[in-house]
């Protein structure tokens, strides 16, 4: 739906300063013209090349390349605004859902770029206008195309693969300014301006060549694409000569399927390569479908990708079940895991072996709906064993009954029920092993440290708890869906939602945070460990009943270092944790560790601690997260903090207490040594000699690294006022 | 109100990690007692040194200086705080409003030592505590003295003057870590982690040596300081003995004198200076009170800071005129400006002083209650001229009746009055002078030029307009105080208040930018230009009516770099303006101007474009600030938005595309050459050649400086959502 350029616009404004009142007129009628169109504007039949609604189904509108809306000139900055809503206006007229917009080219002007495209995002009229920015991922100058011609795609919704669209002519490179980093910035500086806008897209641009930087890539899982644009002069002829793509975009292009985007052709039939055809390209998209690694991971039953499928990057407050009592059907999903109850009788099996015949006691403790007793029961069959006697411990009256038609059907009344909370009820005799699953996504946050102080009395002096250590790990986390998500919460303000953790499948989402070390060599690795919590606790003051005299001994906090390799926007710390059970059996749910210590475990979707606002971080920048856990005689929280710095080198000039700057206006020019003055004089006032010839301090040149603050987030969830457990 | 450090804390605590779980017991006894104090603190009555409340009126108390709330030892940071709370209950009880912290002197954990404030500051009870932090000024490490003894000191209501306390004891110095910027830093992350709570404020400790760098301790203004610590050896002996201060340190204090912090003198009873006894101190702060600029102007009538003084950091909501009709109190309130009439009178007279004999046609237009055509009147006296009509147009039907009788008893009937818009009325005759004042803080902010473009059509071809020309100026503002008045705005949500301008009298306020230049060299001045509007605009294409087509010709952007010499916190814009009447004579609010243009003009406080959220700001920061002057048919209204970057050498190896690092987990280690591999081959995947050796991209050594990016805020009012002027 390009327009031809109007008559009258753009080229007229020969403005060099930033307002317009040094426009020259070239010629009254022109301008006059110019002002007409402006209050009003309209097409000509000649200037749109699509006309009526039976041509705009499912149509993808390419707007005209030739808007400057990062002109240096203002006056086409302007006009380039109308002339983009006169085109908005006829796409929406014609039911068009999704404009492409030319990609911004002048970072200087980003921002009036994007106030342009937030104003229009914002108009009451065309409200469902989808707007997606074409933002090319190429480091290099591009070849210039001419802007020119119609992209016939076909948008389907519903989809269940990327859709493949084909374009006849082709889009014109621009000149791209700085690199990759400079393009990733520019969408940033838009999308912030736009305040996230969840019609604001991007149509990434593949056209070579493929930036090889490993991770630089990265960046573009946190931010929402809806679409590819792979022109044919992205692809290169295989020995066949058929159109293949390079190694390194094959790999992306894979993971990035995982998001469905609609992959937009062109020139296919330009005969750019010497087989398949104009359909070659589709093919070969398609065959790269069927090796998507995550893609057919969620095609895949059992997996845990499909098993999550309709979780992904949705938010979900994290259960509180020792303060409420959880439904049948929460207990019937968690019961679904293969892997999890798995582990535990894996774990509770090593357990009985390692004690040969000695009588054991066991007692499950919070036996919910009974799996952990199924399997428990299950280990003490399949060892031959001296005798065992089997307790169980349930607070939730409702699932005590399912525990009792168990024991009688399943178990043979093997198991003696107690009904109670774990921290108050009485056993008949102490106990050799405490299994317990009392882990949230983070560890500890269903209170199972404070629920197992409270069971340990059970314990005798050389009685164990499975699992008997666990550990919460936090990442630094981008991604503009989550941050969105968190934002628009339709319950709760914006300050309580941006001030609770969740839980949620992580997808368009990247870790911000390299492997340890950075520019100073003092990073931590890329995922860190916050605290860890063991079972039993042999140090604690206990009461007369066995009970802690407090929870302090249950705070924690946590101070880290992560090293940010490439600029980007931080919305939240990803957490998880990993348990130890008994021996070499383990459950994890951190990135690193999970497939092999518990591979498929479905239980837990990762913790998510969300930021009130987004913190820019630059390339090279040390993110410091200040994570604590506090408790009170009712409640247990979390709250978190952040600062960003980056490295600089430690002034090599210190003199204690005396440094006078150059005079103003003066750029630094090298350094200059300072002078001492002597100690203030007994003097009514200080003689002029005090203050001392003026000198500078040199930044640079030598002297070790030290760095400096750039940035912060405010504290989250102070005294637990938005989001807290109850005990 | 010091403790006794109680049994059992504080020194117990042996854990070397950030969990306690590593803590070794000393004794059952001692960490039983200890956790009982934990659970129930209380004093024995020889640990406190205040226990009546006779005792307590206008007392300052100063907490426990061995409290660590930001020790490496988490143990040690639970039990201060447990301490603190503690000591500020026994406070409460008392009826003492002020208590003094320690300052933080561990950088790495100052969030923990806020977060513990944060609690304290938000627990319900004692919910009027003033909490206060020492923070030293000072550069070097300080000398140590005993922390010890009880400050009496004297606060008192109603302040007209700087109280000066007394103090028997001593403050004793504690190391000081990394210097003034970091003093200052820490008590940023302090003040930000608790939320910019107005309880929160500083003791400014001006123990020696005071730091001589210009500009560095500007960025106090900003912060919310209540008291300044002053002992006995930050003063000189002069030349007959008595204890003066150095240059430096008068300097910053008659100027902080305006905030009227209470003083708090220390050993003065120590003998220290040989003249002047214990009393000399407060006489020689007294002395000082008399030559400070600040605080005798606002004491001295006449001045704008004795009109203003009820109004400082008050944020009003701009008035606007032109949508609203004006109350008669309020032109009364204008009309006492002494010197603006003044000014139009001049600018009038030289007009017509320029036109000699010829008849001279002038229309004041918004003529309010008359004071521009009582100074038109009196102007046309004072010259001997040819024949003179004055014209008046004034659109407020109330203030229309006080013209008329003004007309009739003052003027003679000479003027012929106007009722109605300047954009719709009809005048007899074309004009020579059009004379009106419908400027705000901002210049155009209550829309003279579209009021002007209205009234332009009956100049004459040579007819002019006084004021004639008029420019916006803005500078990055740092201010607690403001940020907070903005944020707890009763009326409206915090969005809304945030994204509408204001006008305000600026006192604790700090400007954050230098004079031009920068690292980079490239930076503006401290203030600098947005744009400007002239009248009459003989460019414009007007209709039949000689109105003009539209108001896009008014729009405006701005887009402008700050140098930052200083770290701090932007919390807003700065917005003054700048009027050319006629000839020599200007009207002025800009800083660096309003002294010899207009001095002393009541009529305009500043315009303060307010930040949602605050921006930290590194040292050698550049702050790029974008401001729209946007418009639709109905109204006007203002955007606007920020960046910050930090100057950086520019990547002296750039290979096009195939820039790759070094393996992980290796910190960087000088710079390796890229290698730039071959072009992607025909073969079905890549080559392993193509992705080339690793390298590493040297980030140091020379080539210019580019700069990188680190921060940004969101855009503030988009589509005036918030904030509007109704055409």
């Amino acid at each position: 739906m390009c327009l031809q350029q109007p008559v009258g616009v753009g080229a007229n404004h020969a403005s060099t300063s930033t307002s317009r009142e040094g426009e020259v007129s070239r010629g009254e009628d022109l301008e006059k013209e110019a002002e007409e169109w402006r209050l009003h504007p309209k097409f000509e039949r000649e200037e749109v090349t699509v006309t009526r609604l039976e041509e705009t189904f499912s149509l993808i509108g390419m707007v005209s390349a030739w808007l400057e809306l990062d002109s240096p000139e203002s006056g086409i900055r302007y006009d380039s605004e109308l002339a983009l809503r006169q085109e908005l206006a006829y796409a929406t007229y014609l039911d068009v859902r999704t404009v492409v917009l030319p990609p911004p080219r002048n970072r200087a002007h980003a921002a009036d770029y994007a106030r342009s495209i937030n104003a229009i995002l914002n108009d009451t009229f065309g409200s469902y206008m989808q707007i997606a920015i074409r933002i090319p991922v190429s480091e290099v100058e591009r070849g210039t195309g001419s802007p020119s011609g119609l992209l016939a795609g076909r948008e389907c919704g519903g989809l269940k693969s990327p859709q493949i669209v084909l374009s006849p002519g082709s889009i014109g490179g621009e000149e791209e300014e700085g690199g990759l980093d400079s393009a990733w910035e520019m969408w940033d500086v838009i999308r912030t301006v736009c305040g996230y806008n969840a019609r604001l897209s991007i149509v990434l641009d593949l056209s070579p060549p493929f930036p090889l930087r490993p991770g630089a890539m990265d960046r573009w899982s946190a931010e929402p694409i809806r679409h590819l644009f792979l022109p044919a002069t992205s692809f290169i002829p295989n020995a066949k000569g058929y159109p293949v793509l390079a190694k390194a975009t094959q790999v992306f292009l894979k993971e990035v399927m995982q998001f469905l985007p609609i992959v937009i052709l062109s020139k296919t039939q330009a005969n750019l390569h010497g087989a398949g055809g104009s359909k070659g390209y589709a093919e070969y998209i398609r065959f790269l479908e069927k090796t998507s690694r995550p893609l057919q991971a969620m095609r895949t039953e059992g997996t845990l990708e499909s098993f999550a499928s309709t979780y992904m990057d949705r938010v979900q407050a994290p259960l509180q079940p020792l303060m409420d009592n959880l439904q049948s059907s929460t207990y019937a999903i968690f019961e679904r895991d293969p892997v999890k109850y798995e582990r535990y009788e894996e774990a509770v099996f090593q357990a009985l072996q390692a004690r040969g015949q000695k009588p054991t006691v066991l007692c499950v403790a919070g036996a919910g709906r009974g799996p952990l007793i199924a399997r428990t029961y299950k280990a003490i069959q399949r060892c031959s064993l001296g005798r065992t006697t089997l307790y169980a411990i349930e607070k939730n009256p409702n699932a005590l009954v399912t525990l009792q038609e168990r024991n009688t059907l399943e178990w043979n009344g093997a198991v003696t029920l107690f009904f109670g909370d774990m921290r108050s009820v009485e056993l008949p005799e102490k106990i050799d092993i405490l299994i317990s699953e009392l882990l949230g996504s983070f560890g500890d946050n269903e209170l199972s440290p404070e629920c197992l102080d409270g069971a340990q009395r059970f314990l005798k002096e050389d009685g164990i708890s499975i699992p008997s250590f666990y550990t919460a790990h936090v990442a630094p986390l981008s991604s503009s869906k989550l941050y969105n998500e968190v934002l628009h919460q339709t319950v709760g303000d914006e300050t309580k939602n941006a001030e609770t953790p969740y839980v949620v499948m992580f997808q368009a989402t990247n870790v911000l945070s390299g492997e340890g070390g950075g520019v100073r060599g003092i990073c931590g690795t890329k995922v860190q460990e916050c605290w860890s919590f063991e079972h039993p606790r042999r140090d604690l003051f206990v009461d007369a009943r066995g009970l802690p005299f407090s929870n302090t001994h249950n705070t924690r906090s946590a101070h880290l270092t992560f090293h940010i390799p490439h600029s980007g926007v931080l919305h939240g710390l990803a957490g998880y944790f990993e348990a130890h059970l008994y021996g070499d059996v383990s459950l994890s749910i951190h990135p690193e560790t999970k497939a092999q210590k518990s591979n498929n475990m479905l239980s837990w979707f990762p913790f998510y601690f969300p930021l009130k606002d987004p913190l820019y971080l630059p390339a090279n920048a040390e993110l410091d997260v200040h994570l604590w856990r506090m408790t009170s005689r009712q409640k247990v929280w979390y709250e978190w903090y952040a600062e960003s710095f980056l490295p600089a080198p430690t002034p090599t000039t210190s003199v204690m207490g005396y440094i006078t700057p150059q005079t103003p206006n003066t750029p630094r020019q090298g350094s200059i040594t300072p002078v001492r003055p002597p100690r203030p004089s007994p003097m009514l006032d200080a003689s002029p000699s005090v203050e001392g010839p003026a000198s500078f301090m040199d930044l640079g040149g030598g002297g070790e690294l030290s760095r400096v603050k750039i940035g912060q987030t405010s504290l989250h969830n102070p005294g637990g006022r938005s989001s807290w457990i109850g005990l």
